[in-house]
């Protein structure tokens, strides 16, 4: 049986065409939809991001030239499908995250998780702390994330999910970057707050002004020989290059630069990625999840690479 | 101090441009929005339901002609803003709507709801049976929304609200009337534990086939002299004239249907109207916002009937 | 030298592609845009509405089946382009709009008129009347456009044009049916005041009660044996078909029961068509403009028809 | 392995969630697509059908009321995902339908398609007549297609295919109904070729005045004990109902109709489907789609009727 | 009597959730809209734009991380709703805007407009001579508006403002600065008068070659210790960052470039500010109005920096 | 007869309102659409780019500033319409090209075509080449297009076609530089098959680093004294900028560097252009459109430059 579907407007979606299973065996990685829009203060939605992502992902040919490596060939993957969650329950939600999710890393397989919003990233950390220990975080995002609580005094939401992976010592503080923070906030404590909780926080300003080459220059020098775990929030890139998203903030990223952030990455002990916030109702000409599946590829090649050894 | 503006592009959005204010005073009715879609079991969005319709209530001139009254004269009506919700949470938001609207009801205004997600419609039920006693409730819907549980096991979401209320004695079964049921379902059991609950079911092809008089009438004859409950889903209202919702069924009612639907319940002691489901990230030309504005403008005009003794 | 593109995606969008001059000469119709959008009192746009609805034209393959016409084969039809409006300055544009379409009557052609807003109209009639007296007027609406004032103290806008015209005696008050009447009001005396000006107002609910074909005996009934102009607001259609307008009215006619108003005017001595309010910002998927070309098409082929002594 | 993800925001996208695979065996019944958007004279974009039919039938919660049968229980229904098709060359994209369907055919499993365009119905009709023999056809449209050229001078398009059908010997012409006809046309030769060629045409216009219950009877009467294949273009349905399609015409059946229509053909011998000239960048709210997809369910519903021997 | 309503898909949109009052008081600032759109040359719908940009402010948490202060907390600022406009008529909403502006101004309140279109631009600058004599002013845009008449031979438009303005004694030419004119013009005379008026015109290529530090620098020089009057037409930012505008030009600013410009200014003596030409029909995502509210959000912080005495 | 419509929302939509006419004579210059979108791997839609970009060319004011010139003025420029084009068949589609365009040229006259697909560059170029011999070529793209086959076995697409150029000697691959080159490809022969065919690529990430001054230099020194084709895939620039395209790729240019490189040609013998992949249906706001008519009115100003002597 042959399911010859080469022509990126035809056939099932799922992503880069790998066969959707549940059974891992020899999988090297996982791609894992959460689709759960709860947890936004603004545009829901993003529980349609797995879904528009995987069929975003027709797209990738499958060989990426910078990296000279077709991770898909490099790599047995596998489509996992979405984690079941829980709309009107975040807390079971978790339980199902971290109970999906640790499964699969038992395994020994990587996961690329497709949001869903940011407030997902709390039980994947759990999940990959169980298995690795406090880990090294990049976390690219406008916000930090790092709120107390939120609708009125809810502690889990996708504003305080850092600081909550912080106060569970899921994340080891000396390795824990946040880039592209910007736009207005609840007050002069949010970024005050992100720094004295240890994240090491790279404004918008300061991206710019240092330069992609020398932000990703820092990672490196703080992450080396650490547990790395990605967490990309959408919104770190600007609206115009990613409309499709529940708290946009102008002033952002462009695609370019995205790609090279997350590229840049190459030579990091890469251990688990997420891609949040993606929000179709808001996409037009689905370009914010063609620049998702383009990153979730990224990602994907870096873990080839290293793979290969190259 | 005067806010002149008269003109519908013009000017702050509260619905029908009455004051928003918390204080009910002797105010007749209260405009109330609960923004939450975390019940949904397809599309969310209709958290922004509230703000939409509002704006969309710019265009409506004040006056209704067939039922000769202009309400807002009539009538003192005010915007109360919405009820604080809570997304990732919806017992403690059915706490929040229980007690917000609770606090209206005593104070003797009739609330008028835009939703949310049908899920909102249970704890409103319960704030009206605490000061009415269970209710004669008309139900327009394209689902019977009495399902056991939703999400795997859970007991509250927009698709189990109507069992709930009857199992907490919300609801008076002598006089509960779904209307416009259609559409697949998850089996032969979801029709016929419907009306083993109580529910008198007048699917869509009934509807259809008896014309929107004789549905009427049946309404009239069962309700008559019993506190009358409207809760309006905008999907039993054809996808074609209402887009803009969450789990659109093909083959429902006409706009001009919709109208005559709410219109002709006049010379029922109606003491409360919730209109749900109206998700605008999936309207457009908000033409679905607009036909929500024009539904409550015909149930705030009965209302105004009624105090006229028309 | 030939023009050879049938096909309805290709090519330059004259309506029907007819050539497009200012030679009025032996034509018989002159199709005229006017994209005058200031007198509305909600959303604008309708500057658009003569180059999308040509635009629509494209779909037009020329053979009217019910009718049993070809009318671009019996009719000598041009494409005028559009009239030079001021949006700064609603006078100027009327001044306009008369000697332009003035100068076109005074050739004996017919003009077919696409706006614009309904603002458009008293200069429109204003122009018929200089060539034919006092008109029969047929209006599909779902607004009498009765208003005395509008934006506070002007006289002219989309919603006091036919008051204007009766004052000024452009219409023959004894054959001037308003069809489609509906929605909310300013206040009882909306239909009042275009009663009491001599319109034969039918509203929706009317309209409904009676059928599309009692309508439009009375019509020909008052009519007949006059000269009658026709002035087609696109609102008088209900959102779901025409959602490209203004100041939707929701429950109004279906395009199957537009169709047939339209058609049914056959008989009449018909001088002048005017289709208004199409707004393309807020159409989608160009239904509205490809149902105003369609009316268009059928008045045409009612002008052929006679043509034809069918 | 269990992939149990039933809610319809959730998951992989095969057609109301049964298999995606091309091992026929003992399937009662195989999706299949056909993206292929060469063949239509105006918008293209149904190359999209097949992806978005599939992602609006997660809504299809699995029971047929009406028909009292849940037909993914009672039939084997595998998705066979999409044929290959050529978008440069018509001739060769017939040929792959052709040998694919055939194939799946002589595994005496049901096939129903998803377009892509019209012209995608004669190698359809080819395939099952190879198997039937020529064929009895309930021909749901607005256009009769059955022009003998299209895009000047070529002989397969979206236009000519029940013409080349005929001429072919594929259909039964003295049990052909075609059904919502209407709109112009290029001359008054296209109705009467139509009928010439054998086809009953029940225009729009004699639809409406016959009623939906006349028609099916009249269909009934002349194919009864006869095989019968069903061809849907989904613009018989009005634009308002059915946006997202690539030659709209005004004036057509409402989706309550349509429902009708195909639920009313239970009794006949049915043994092909298509629905086809769903165009997704020209659909909005997916209100198309769903329609399509809920008609697809109706037809299955009706298969699993007749193996139920209901 | 409270309204906490802090998450911002909740709530009454006024701007920054402040109170809707026409009583200026003590008020620092008063937000005003101004839904004016007849005087532009292409797209209308601005209109819109006080509207949406209102509820886009929703997203503004309240804190300038930048500028290190929270201007809502610094400043007493209302919304004071719309002024009234004359969409048929320019000079009587140019009275209008003098009187209902120049009333707020007379007590001492800062205004931060929200047009509309630019035409609206001068009646502002006429009130703020008015009151503080001819002004320093930083006029962001694609354009020079400084053409002599528009639409034939009207002397007041989107396209004349400045040119009038300057005849007019309102702006004080020596410090009069242009940033951000680019595109093709009517001729050569457009950049050539606008430089003879005294406008300081710095192009896109030169802003771009210079960089926004030098620019501000040349603006801070010029201006310094004068009065200053800024107007920001979002066209002057690229339509990928502001698609939602009437008149794009491509090859603009960026978002982040538009916030460095106006947060730049910091250290002039800003008296006044208005925002005009965002249209939402043709926003998406409300990609342009979140930025419009932010580029507000900057000003307002200046003014609440300038009252701290940062 | 005059046709007085300058204002941009007015009048029929000829690229910047030149005479449309077949009657080449004495044209200089002579814009083409070709509306043929079937050789694309993903979304259709380009049909409507030529019909599109005029529509956005109505905001051409007529003055390039950067360049001194007024094309319109120095040039006698043409609207040809659309040549004829079969979607069906893309052989019959390809001599249609060359036919029509060859007999343009054969007057002298030169063209600038608006596409279409990128497949309908192969016939522009042995139109060219027929009368200039082997061309040299800049080719702005984010995709090689020099696969052998495509869509199976096809030899004809969009992503064959400069490969069949190369080979049959249109292409003087000593000046053949493709720009802006990037994204996931098939596997490593794409980039290498494509230099071993004679192209110079400069991929996005050389571009980049570059810089557009170095990138125009070098164009310069390997074409300079050569016939320069130019041909411009709008998916070299990013989606945020160009969304409305058929196979997007993110990380591309910005509007601004797009202007810059095609402006950057002057000086060089410029013959021919093309502007292709335009995809209307995927656009908002009509910024791609906008863009593209930008682009071509760059060329055609480097066409009257170039006339001029400048």
């Amino acid at each position: 049986m042959t399911l010859p579907e080469p022509q990126p407007f035809m056939g099932i979606t799922t992503f880069g065409r790998q066969p959707h299973t549940r059974d891992i065996d020899d999988a090297d990685v996982a791609i894992v939809g959460i689709p759960f829009d709860s947890g936004t203060s603004h545009r829901s939605g993003t529980r349609f991001g797995p879904r528009r992502i995987r069929e975003a992902s027709m797209l990738l040919w499958g060989h990426n030239v910078p990296l000279a490596v077709s991770p898909f060939k490099v790599l047995k993957v596998i489509d996992y499908g979405d984690v079941d969650v829980i709309p009107v329950d975040i807390k079971k939600t978790y339980q199902n995250i971290e109970s999906e999710v640790g499964a699969i890393l038992k395994q020994d397989a990587t996961v690329i998780v497709f949001g869903g919003d940011h407030s997902t990233t709390l039980p994947l950390l759990r999940a990959h702390k169980e298995k690795y220990g406090p880990l090294a975080v990049v976390h690219f995002d406008s916000h930090p994330d790092t709120w107390d609580r939120e609708f009125g005094d809810e502690p889990y939401s996708h504003g305080t999910g850092f600081r909550r992976a912080i106060e569970e010592g899921l994340i080891d503080t000396s390795a824990y970057t946040q880039i592209g923070i910007r736009g207005p906030m609840s007050g002069a404590n949010d970024l005050h707050e992100a720094r004295e909780l240890g994240a090491r926080v790279i404004t918008m300003d300061q991206a710019m002004s240092l330069g992609v080459g020398a932000v990703l220059r820092e990672v490196h020098d703080k992450m080396k020989s650490k547990k790395v775990y990605v967490s990309f929030d959408i919104d770190c890139v600007d609206p115009a290059f990613a409309p499709g998203t529940g708290t946009p903030e102008v002033g952002g990223f462009s695609s370019y630069q995205a790609l090279q952030l997350v590229r840049g990455l190459r030579g990091l002990d890469l251990i688990g990625f997420d891609l949040v916030e993606v929000s179709p109702p808001y996409d037009h000409s689905e370009i914010t999840s063609i620049l998702a599946s383009n990153l979730a590829f990224e990602f994907l090649s870096l873990l080839a690479v290293s793979k290969n050894g190259q």
